[in-house]
């Protein structure tokens, strides 16, 4: 599979509107690698549902779905969640299409509001201990990225991050939207 | 005192740079009007230490700040924390100057996305069951900003929404330095 690099906002293989009319209800995908803590996964999946993504979860998970942690903090929003739960990272990515993804990363050097995002990408969040495996961050270096912060602190929480990241992108889905007449 | 309006990115009264250097630590100011919840104070305090920004917590609380949840949520992080608790708003309103604020509301009508942010300026959430008093909000319609979501999902996690208006913030800051030729 071919690996699309989008180096500047606008250089979309396809205009945003076109894909957001072919897929009207996952213009956005987020995935979880081997998330740890129930409540950030419950207030990212709440998340998705106010930005209409689609919400990844690749296995193993550090608790299981129906934690009332998780349960409280996705609130009664989860019904509504796009959710998908994958056994490994292939899946995931094959389904998604590796050209699409998006790793944060605080070893990223590129910083998540540098790049170019697309309707379909997904963003990719590693576990809340850890992040992204090495290993996954070297397969395409080109497509990680960091969120900035003071050296104080070392990350922002999971939950955090992602509402970050979810939101810069449609920020620039929406300006691309509005560049284009809709 | 007077309130400014800035209606579009670079309308600021100073420009940002200068502002920086005259605040250091703090170019910019976020207050939790009445947060109800440890967990989520916790955490967006993590991320204004990440940001550099200032915490401004309005009483009354709905958790003692020793408790266990808002540590765990803050982590080692709340000791590099700039916090200030204030008795109610109006010291913390002209401390920071009213003509400073921005009001997140889901009853706001100008995207947070839509409005110019300066170094210095104070974001403002309410409390997670109620979100901030229609006496506040009427005071400075102008002010008032939302975060987009689908209809599905009222609102979003305090902590979340928090993080995306700072980094918003902080992306336009960091705009305005670069523009500068800083």
């Amino acid at each position: 599979m071919d690996i699309e690099v989008n180096d500047a906002f606008g250089a979309c293989e396809k205009p945003v509107a076109a894909v957001v009319e072919r897929t009207p209800r996952v213009p956005l995908h987020v995935a979880l690698y081997e998330p740890e803590i129930a409540e950030n996964t419950g207030a990212i999946g709440r998340t998705c549902v106010a930005a209409g993504a689609k919400l990844w979860l690749i296995r193993p998970l550090g608790f299981r779905l129906d934690d009332r942690r998780r349960k409280r903090a996705g609130l009664d929003y989860w019904e509504h969640l796009d959710l998908e739960v994958v056994d490994d990272f292939e899946r995931f990515a094959s389904a998604v299409g590796l050209g699409r993804l998006w790793l944060f990363s605080t070893k990223g050097t590129r910083l998540y509001t540098d790049v170019g995002y697309c309707a379909g990408d997904a963003l990719v969040f590693g576990p809340e201990s850890r992040g992204l495996p090495d290993a996954v961050l070297a397969r395409m270096p080109e497509r990680v990225v960091r969120i900035p912060m003071r050296p104080e602190a070392r990350s922002l929480n999971l939950s955090s991050a992602a509402a970050v990241g979810i939101y810069e992108c449609l920020r620039q889905l929406r300006r691309g939207e509005s560049a284009a007449g809709h």
